[in-house]
């Protein structure tokens, strides 16, 4: 089964390509981790199949799917698909989802264990809604699990009783961000990438 | 209103452009963070405008304003105009400044607080006016304001009080240098930033 | 004695310079360092020789031996070949064997002396056999050694007593990984040197 | 006055050229610092000019000296040249000597003030004339100093006691290293960095 693809199933699939070889560059999708999906204007979902370099993507690798995750195209979506079409139907705004697999998200949580607190910077400006560096956000970190429908049903929980967020780390696994496009989602991963090597890097340092 | 860009505009804007590649591909403009400048041979000045990623920019991403920072394009000028113009006016003889956000200057004044003490490298004469490693300078650190007047005259104040200086860093906030030139100013960003990672790196080292 | 080359160890001839690209752009490969093999469907191997810059491979710099290591093409191939002979014969699955000579091995080798556990990551199912983050694998350290054969032998004596791994590290010289084809053992190489460097940026951290 | 240059001129200068690309890359010589040379068959000497970047040479801003370090292209030699030439002075084999100007230099001689002590790594194999890991070499500090002839007689009093070294490092001015061609001088650079890197970063870690 395989269906005709729109000219904005194109569009937006070479946006997730292009943000690949950003990702990749800056060494955030190692190996074959990571995914990326974007919203399409009919509500489908462009997403990227499992299994390929992040960095190395064609348009082949970039599958279509419904709002509740079944292929629409006869390729088999990913486990965590599922991750993507919770924060799609939560969030009516966001049109793009990045899942970066980075060192700093790894690291930050071994070193912050439930949440990265991000305060007083500059760059969190570069978040959706945010219009001073005298602002602080939590980031949670959720633990891993291979149960995908079992974590989606823990980022809700967290998210009906903590309110909106601009990202969540899954431990040993990277982070999920989002945007209102796919330009705004990779400037959301840019900042917080440089924000969460910030925390890092000043983790245990005396500064006073 | 649009008014007719003179040739140099458009050298000036080409060379900001081509340093924007270059400081973007050090990681040191993360997101849409940054601003750059030159002066133009009339007075008046070649600016980024805000919100475009830095290591991306292209001709209409730069603006023209006049020495007050007043808009000669349209264009609407980032609240950070005043920062350049204030230093324009203060020293002749720059024709360029640049104001990256990188890691480096974020943990120096996370790790140093008010200055950072640079002395007995061979590179601070890459920094106009030094001829000798046997140098000592500071680069002043100023707390983030939001309210972009009140901290141009926090800089302003400093400079009446400290005489000349070669950069200065913004809390949370990266750092603004300047030359006689673009490549000089990318110079001086460069080993400046090289100094500023020696500093963090040996920062709390027992080297003795 | 020059041997006429099929078609097949040009395919993996250039599969391994390409390998050899990625590798060096990452680092992992300093000076003439490294060394990378493919198995042919004849049984005979495709390896580089020693002396040239992986990064920089063309195809004259990659020989052919056949599966005693003894050169087919007039070339002599260097004493590690019997590292890469050992393995092919012992594994009969394995096509392509990669060795990397990285600060990541070369810190790891210091840090752990005898092995690097890892567990809980994520990125442990981008090794052939894993399928969850709960896992918990190790990757022996063997003493680094210029007599091959015996270095080899302690390399059999170890996997003839602890079953299969997936990696194993020489002190101060890097590691060796394989996998079905250059791909999988490329996917091996990049998960692990990013494993390697969470294990060496933890260790000695305070993490709870 | 301008001597019309050889065929050896151009092949040495692009050599030059083309190794300062490589070694910009790297991230080791900032701004515009480091300087390299090749010497010619007829023993004349091309030199890199001051105040270019290493990493966007041209051939104009490679000079011809003659062994005592007098132009022979109507170009100013810089205050340096005198440390190449009295390398070629004492080593009639050497054919190049590249000047890095890196963080691990600067921060190996703030970390360990005298002498970098490397041993028990098998990179060391990319220096001539080693052909074991189990070998211990020494590269000695030397103090900054303006006064480059003094500079240079350190060198020598030094080599005249110990006898022959791989590279010098001089306190926050980077290092020298050389070979028998440019391919082989980079090969001793790029196997220094790493070696360099590996020390400061095993500095004050517990090991065992």
């Amino acid at each position: 089964m395989t269906t005709l693809k729109s000219d904005d199933f194109f569009t937006k699939a070479d946006a997730l390509i292009a943000a690949g070889c950003f990702i990749d560059k800056n060494g955030w999708v190692p190996a074959t981790s990571g995914n990326f999906s974007a919203r399409l204007q009919d509500g489908n979902i462009a997403i990227t199949v499992s299994g390929r370099h992040k960095g190395q993507l064609v348009r082949d690798d970039i599958m279509l799917i419904d709002p509740h995750g079944r292929s629409l195209d006869g390729k088999k979506p990913s486990a965590e698909t599922l991750l993507h079409t919770a924060l799609y139907h939560r969030y009516p705004d966001i049109k793009a989802i990045l899942h970066p697999h980075s060192m700093n998200a790894t690291l930050a949580a071994r070193l912050f264990k439930t949440e990265v607190i991000l305060e007083d910077y500059e760059l969190l400006k570069a978040l959706a809604g945010i219009d001073t560096h005298a602002s602080r956000i939590s980031i949670p970190i959720f633990p891993n699990d291979q149960n995908i429908p079992r974590l989606a049903a823990v980022v809700d929980d967290y998210l009906d009783s903590h309110g909106d967020i601009h990202a969540y780390i899954i431990a040993g696994h990277g982070f999920y961000t989002w945007g209102a496009s796919v330009t705004d989602a990779l400037r959301h991963l840019e900042a917080l990438e440089f924000l969460f090597d910030c925390e890092i890097r000043l983790h245990g340092v005396k500064t006073s």
